[in-house]
């Protein structure tokens, strides 16, 4: 976890990014959700990381709530990390940086879809009524008008 | 620039995080994004980052076509950068992870909307034909069927 880096930045994108914004962790993410790996080493031999290291992440990502650990059922099955619903709904940011990868670095080997009906999914930017799609130009920031007062 | 560190791994998000994944590269880009931040003054003074560092964060931006350095007009005037197509299409990155940590985390300061109509904007896992928004569990990835051929 980043910890406190950020800690002078009061801005979402920070809160999630001292979550999963250290070296590996978004990839180890997207294995998760999209390999359905659940195990150290399906981890491991994907990514080729140091297994203090994945062993760290994935320790963060329990802390974190983002995955649960499983025990595994009988003496010596390896544990399983398995995404929770917080964890899974980190799905959009790996899908935008996909997209923009593949469109403006090289085209990757992997395209999304809604495994319901096989149609091709992407995300878009929509204003909320969901009618339009809207310029990624057009898109400001705007200040909350009230929100909880939290001491970070 | 992490460079080649995730050199083994074929897929475009990684390809992106080649660019963007490097700690304070996407609050960088948030604050060019969404406060119209051009000066490195302006970046310094909001993150508190080490100049060395933000140096070396918008030299690759540069490099990598995500910003253009442009000479102030006058002498003395500082460099301003400007964030290209390629970089301004980053936003839903930024948007989906101010999303999940507003929902998840804890809410920030910020809503994003859309300028021409001042409607709140969100980011959506959308079919491509736009009618029906999906749920994340519901997304999945699948081979693409062909691509050229690049070595990385």
């Amino acid at each position: 976890m980043l910890g406190r880096l950020y800690a002078n930045q009061d801005c979402a994108a920070a809160f999630a990014l001292e979550l999963v914004g250290e070296r590996w962790s978004l990839l180890i993410l997207r294995d998760a959700m999209f390999r359905g790996y659940t195990r150290f080493s399906q981890f491991q031999k994907k990514l080729g990381i140091a297994t203090n290291i994945l062993a760290k992440r994935l320790e963060t990502f329990v802390a974190a709530g983002l995955m649960e650990r499983r025990q595994g059922g009988t003496p010596g099955e390896p544990a399983e990390y398995v995404l929770t619903q917080k964890g899974l709904e980190l799905k959009p940011v790996i899908i935008a940086l996909t997209q923009w990868g593949d469109k403006w670095v090289e085209p990757g080997p992997v395209l999304f879809a809604n495994r319901t009906d096989g149609q091709p999914v992407t995300v878009q930017l929509r204003e909320a009524d969901g009618d339009a799609e809207v310029a990624v130009a057009d898109v400001v920031a705007r200040r909350r008008q009230s929100r909880p007062k939290i001491r970070r």
